[in-house]
This record gives structure tokens, sequence and C-alpha cells, in this order.
């Protein structure tokens, strides 16, 4: 007998970790990053009555969190023009998902995502024993049709898609998703994460009736609110869904700081468009530094740009690696075709300036290495 | 067909909460408590310099926490004289047992623990389908011997002790754990909860082999560091039980506030000596107006006290609604016989003079009660 006696299913699940962050990297590498262009934060950083209510929250950090987050709950259901009961805050959308995972997801049941997109659903998804089903991208888009065929095939419990698209960049106007709504399979509840939303043009979002039961939107104060580190996400579902949370989720959860800050940063939503603007210059700067090196990008509607490096998987590693090493954090997509491109996220012009200096580098010694395989 | 299709298990589980927040009372009541003594927060505060580095933090919160709390990790191993690989962070002791028993509870599972023990012990229990067995406490302490015994009979997988103990206060010497894990049945895990250790009289935690496969001990930032708001936990076990969290745990979890104050708090030992002197202290006044209202108490190696009502659950709840609608946050335990007591934490001398001001009154108006049922 081994011991602890595991579950068969954590018995059989790797030690896998969907994301190496930067300060592992970092460690590895002896030295920090000069650009932190690799996780998709916003190195505009938070609204600075965000970092004063995290601050002044501080002090008080002797006192646990609401348990029912009720003043960014409440805050949040008049921001969106619904109830309370619409909105569930959670530990960042990556605990959400977990959630929602576990509510819905038993040894075997059968999951519809894309291939290349989201590895932390994934993770969720293999960690609950899901069976898991992965549609191509199209034109690099994720392809609504082929995933609700998909998820009738395999009669699918979960229908992730995330629009904006991580971590293409790419996305589909609202008609398209509320098309998808419609063509999904009976059963099948369609998980959508618009944690880029802010970024993209507006309009992009459906109005969707916040009552419709068969999706959960998904967003976040990691990107445009520039909160990553405070750990704050919430859902958007019809309130039965949304009760259905308090059976498992961990009451306590929430930091203190972070509900504070969240508040005041949703308070302070021209500090948001302040950072949707320097993010689109942002994504400018990506594209000329691409394009002075004779590369190309994709349109994003994110606050991040893949830049296509032209070739295979393999000279794209090269290339990502070649920065990382010049001291330029950045990642990739993990599966072809995608993974022809890397993925800058939007900076200062100081953060740009970096990988303006590195990327020709590391295109030439991407050049130069020697094909593996 | 319901719809979304939760699993069974979920279907089958309540809307539970395992507490009601003070904030949602003082919501319901319509005003602030005037002293917060029901959540073993530590009143006393954190560190300066702990409140200092989560506002430091506070300005970098664009940034997404060190997945692998590295800094943190690495400190803890050195507080305790241990390697890294001995060390898991999470997201407070709540989160991570959250994660030890959805890794080692499957539906079915049989599960050991104390009737009136952690409630969100078996929160977790239930929200995997676990079966839980309940051992009564012998002389307001858990029952070493019992529950060994119940494991045995029940084939348990995990075995839940808090030593000292929630919500009585009481303790066990260092000889009695070690029996324990002595009489563990095989295929029982200890989860041995030290989250009040260290206002324990100095020994109390046993010398266990940090190999020994047996045990693993959580221990918290949230009480004695006082930084309950902040969500810090971590537990301490041999490192194959510690590599399985990788397998399931949310690797991005932990705030960066967080990590920067439990950082600087545990570099603070001074201020953990300055809280459990102030918490002694505050132990000995409850025990003092206990006395003066006629009232006993039980001995506490944790920062809360047992205040024995004299007389029967339904008599110590009207003491306690009697309390709380004096602007005093107390709790009480769930169960006969514990539930004769109401459980306040150690304050600060304004907090304990509201408990003075309030009680007599609580107490007039419990014996004017009709009984109820």
């Amino acid at each position: 007998m081994t011991f602890p006696r595991f579950t068969e299913l954590v018995e059989s699940l790797p030690a896998t970790v969907p994301f190496v962050g930067p300060e592992t990297q970092e460690r590895a590498r002896g030295r920090p990053f000069d650009a932190r262009l690799g996780a998709n934060e916003s190195v505009f950083g938070p609204s600075p009555r965000a970092v004063a209510a995290m601050q002044e929250a501080a002090a008080e950090a002797w006192k646990y969190g609401d348990s029912t987050s009720h003043d960014l709950r409440h805050a949040l259901a008049a921001h969106h023009g619904i109830t309370p009961e619409h909105v569930i805050v959670g530990e960042g959308i990556d605990g959400l998902l977990g959630y929602l995972v576990r509510m819905l997801v038993a040894p075997g049941d059968a999951v519809v995502t894309s291939a290349g997109a989201y590895p932390t659903f994934n993770y969720h998804v293999a960690g609950y024993g899901g069976a898991l089903h992965k549609v191509a991208y199209r034109n690099d888009r994720e392809d609504p049709e082929a995933l609700a065929a998909r998820a009738a095939e395999v009669d699918a419990k979960l229908l992730y898609l995330s629009n904006p698209d991580n971590p293409m960049g790419t996305w589909h106007g609202p008609e398209t998703i509320l098309a998808l709504l419609d063509a999904l399979p009976g059963g099948c509840l369609l998980v959508l994460d618009e944690a880029y939303v802010d970024f993209a043009p507006a309009g992009t979002a459906p109005a969707i009736d916040p009552d419709d039961p068969r999706v959960i939107r998904m967003r976040t104060f990691s990107k445009g609110y520039g909160l990553a580190g405070a750990r704050v996400g919430y859902a958007l579902a019809a309130p039965a869904l949304i009760a259905a949370f308090e059976k498992i989720r961990n009451h306590f959860g929430m930091t203190r700081m972070a509900q504070a800050g969240a508040l005041a940063a949703l308070r302070d939503q021209d500090w948001l468009a302040h950072v949707i603007a320097e993010t689109a210059a942002g994504r400018d700067g990506i594209a000329r530094i691409a394009r002075e090196n004779g590369l190309s990008t994709l349109p994003s509607a994110t606050n991040f740009v893949a830049v296509d490096c032209g070739r295979d998987g393999a000279f794209a590693r090269r290339v990502l690696e070649g920065l990382v090493a010049r001291g330029v954090f950045v990642r990739m997509p993990g599966v072809a075709p995608l993974d022809r491109c890397i993925r800058v996220t939007a900076g200062r012009a100081q953060d740009l300036a970096h990988l303006a200096r590195a990327l020709p580098e590391a295109l030439a010694a991407a050049e130069e290495a020697p094909a593996e395989g």
C-alpha cells in the first residue's frame, strides 16, 4: 500500500505546473528581467486609489476578509446593471474556474476547449478527472462552430471559450458569441472567459440576459485593473449557478487588501481608460518593433500581441529563449500552428526599448542555431 | 434534466457556510461591533514591519505573486530547521485543508474528527464526499486514544486533531501527540492543526521527524502573526506529501501582499513575543470578567477563552446573543456539552471593557428569557 492513500485520481495526476513564474526564471538565470512582458500583467500598474486602499487595508490585516465580499459584489452588480445574486467574487479567474470545474465535472465527464487555449483551465479539468476534447483554432481564432459541434458530439458539460482570446489576442464580435450560445447542445454550459474584454473594441461583450442559464462569464481585476497580485476575479451568471458556489468555495478565501483594492479600482474608471489607452499604444509599439525586424503581428483586442516569427514552433522557441536570455520575459503558445508566434505583453516605452534592443539579437541567434530534431 | 449538470456529489451538498462573518452580522444589526472577539483574530495587529511590507508590495500589485512562494517557503524552512521541500505555503489553513482533503478523500472514504471541532475541515470533507466519523471530547479536550481507535474501526484515511484545540482552548502535551502518532492505524494520516501553537506553553509542539510520513502539520499567519486578512497558511510534512500539492493547488493563488507580509512577520519574532504576552494578559482579563459574573473559564493555550456559562447550550446561546446584541462579537461551540461555553478572543483593554459592560446584562437577559423548546 502506498502512503498516504491518495485518491486514484490524484495518484494518476502528473505534478504539472500550468506556468513557470518569472521569479522562478529569474532565480534560474541569476538576475531579474529588464522587461516583464510574459504574463499579460498590466505594467501600467493599478489605480493609485487602489494602491492607497490596499495600503489602508494592510493595517487592518488582522481581520479576516468579509466572507461574502459584500461591498465589492454589490458595486460590481451596480456596475453591470444586475443584482448581487448574479455575481460571485473569487480568488482570481483561476480560483473560480477551479470551483466551476469541481461543481460540474466528475471523472470521465466531457469538456471542450481549443487546442492551445488557457492551460490552467485544462489543469483544473484534468485535476477533477474530466475528459478534455480539443478543437483546433481556425485562422488564429477559436472556432465557435467547431467547438459547439464537438460539444454535441461528446455530450460536453462545459465548453470553454475566451473572448478576446489568449494566447493569440484575436476576438469574435458579439453576434458570434450569441450564435454560439444558441448553437450549444442541451446540457452544455458555456464558460465565457472575458479576462481581456476591457481592451476589446466597444461592444465586443455581447448583451446576454443575466438570467440566461447557458453561460457563465469570467472577469478579472488582473488585467485592465492591474491587480494580478491581489487575486480578484468574478463571475456573472444566473443566480442558481452563482448560489451553487456557496456549497464548495473557500468562504474566507479573499484577502482584505484584495477586496479593498478591487473596490477602489472599480470606482476609478478613469484609470482603466488611461490603462486601455496606454495599452493600445504599447500594442502599436510592439507591432512597430516587429515590423522593423521583418515580422508581422496579429491584430489584438487584449493587452498583448502575438508576434509571428514566420517559421515553425522550434524557431519561435529559439527566439523566445533568446529574448529571455537577454532580459525580456515573454511567453508563447504551446501548440502548432499557434506556436509560430511569441506572445508579448503591451509595455511602457522603457519596456519596449528592451524588446527593441533584444529582438534583433534574438532573431539572429535563432537563425544561427542548428535546427534541432 | 436539471441544468447546469452538477455532479451528483455537488447536487447533494447543502449551501452551507461554516461561519457567518462579523461583517454580515454587522450589516444585519445595522451598526458595527464595539468589540470584535469572535473569530480568534489578533486584535493586537500584525507587526508594523509586516504592514509596511504589505504596503510596499501593494504598489507592485500588478505583478502576479511568486507561484512557488520561494522566499517565504525558504524562510519558513530555516525557521523550522527543515528543508523547503518539507514546506508548502497556501491560502490559509482553510485552503490547505481543502487541498489535502481533495488529495486523499474520495466519496465514501472515512475521516475522523472530534464532535465540535473545526467546522471548515468538516465542510471540506463533506465537499469531497467523505464519510465523517465524530468522536466525543473528553473532559473538554479532544480524545486522542478514542480518535485513534475510531480511525482503526472505520479505516480512516485522515484523522484531524487540533492542538491546542479550537473551540475549547485546551491542549495536550507533546508526549500525547507522539503517542497518538504511534497509535495511528496503518493507512491513516494525522492532520495536526497547530494554528494556535504559538500561544501554547513552550514545548507543546512535539519534536517529530520532518520525514515522518504519518503526519502533516498545519500552521498559520492568521493567529499569532495577526495576518488573518492576508490568507497565509503553511503545512509541514514529508517531501513526498508536500510535492503532491503541486498536482492540484492553485499555483498562482497567493497574493503578493500576503507573501511579503508573512515574510516580514516571520522575521519580527519580537512582535510575536509581544503579541503572545498581550494575549496572555487578555486571557487573564476574560477570566477575571467571567469570575466577576460568577462564571468559570477553561484553561487556554490559545488566543481565546472558553467561558463556561454554567448551564446548557440554549442558555449559552442566549448569553451569546445578548453579547452580540450589545456590540460584542463572540462565537460558541456547536455541540453539547461544549456548547455550555461561549468562546471569547483575547482582547485589548478597550475590547474587554465592552465585554465587562455587556456580560452582566447579557447574563441577566438570558436568565429572564423563556426557555425555548
